[in-house]
């Protein structure tokens, strides 16, 4: 699966909400996810731009690999992910296995979905708030993502975002410490 | 959790099914199990004694990380498993993030239980059959582990079978080929 995505920084909440609203956007829901990553064991996917995580959506849990970005402009990557039935099990075999775990990431998450876009509202502890505008491809429609993208810059034109806000960095690099590594 | 376990070689599948049930084992099911090993990233694990696998257990999948034997008789070591959703997408995850796929071992296991004690009659893919005697116990009961292995032996032998015939070898190692590495 490719996910075409961009992430921007926001201050006024309410205002994106109100607007996606207008859009035709519906609140899907909330919820608590914490995300657990590990950096490699032969290589720094800091350096790859890969990244390893287990998330943990509101007692469902997954693992999730993220390949490096696609282009210079949005997130877009490719991920594959799993449902697990355990996160602390799962935890606990990646670090028997040489993956070096990084201080979670944690944070409230609003969606909002208009087909098949997704609009997030993330307030990431330590971080403030950010809007993820989202829409996820089969690897065969790859040649799809640039149309794509351009839909989504042109969502954020219209609630009044600049581009030069786009953010390509994660959460887990823009809090600029990698923990026990 | 803690596998104590003993494996044999075994011809007399039907004589021994025969005692076991004698004994009090019941039959509990027959299955098909595909077994995909995957090496290490940093270090082989035939040498360090540790096993990653994904298990197709007749349509329900596991992620399983095994560490080192440890003792010199039985195949007694820490397990933990994990349930997953999808076994090809766990499979690409571990191939992303650099671990080396071992050809598969597939088998049909017929498990007999008694108790705590399971006994597993093995035919496997190209190796033939195989008897197994386990015990599960959790990591504070490692005390125990010697008692629990002498309780294995006991029945070993109440079954005609030799101490001489164990194999600690696993089904991969008594393969004899690691596939593609």
């Amino acid at each position: 699966m490719i996910e075409v995505e961009i992430k921007v920084k926001i201050d006024n909440k309410d205002e994106i909400i109100e607007k996606l609203k207008k859009f035709g956007f519906k609140f899907i829901k909330k919820k608590f996810q914490e995300d657990i990553y590990f950096n490699g064991i032969d290589r720094d996917f800091r350096k790859t731009d890969e990244a390893l995580r287990i998330r943990d959506d509101d007692g469902t849990f997954f693992i999730t690999y993220k390949g490096p970005k696609l282009d210079n402009i949005s997130k877009t990557r490719e991920e594959i992910e799993v449902k697990i039935e355990d996160k602390e099990k799962m935890r606990l075999i990646l670090k028997k296995l040489g993956f070096k775990e990084v201080l979670p990431i944690r944070k409230i998450r609003e969606i909002y979905k208009k087909g098949d876009i997704i609009a997030s509202i993330d307030n990431v502890e330590g971080l403030g708030l950010f809007l993820e505008l989202e829409k996820s491809i089969s690897d065969s429609e790859i040649t799809k993502k640039d149309e794509i993208l351009n839909e989504l810059l042109d969502l954020l034109k219209s609630l009044n975002i600049s581009k030069d806000k786009i953010i390509r960095k994660s959460y887990l690099e823009l809090r600029g410490e990698y923990g026990k590594i």
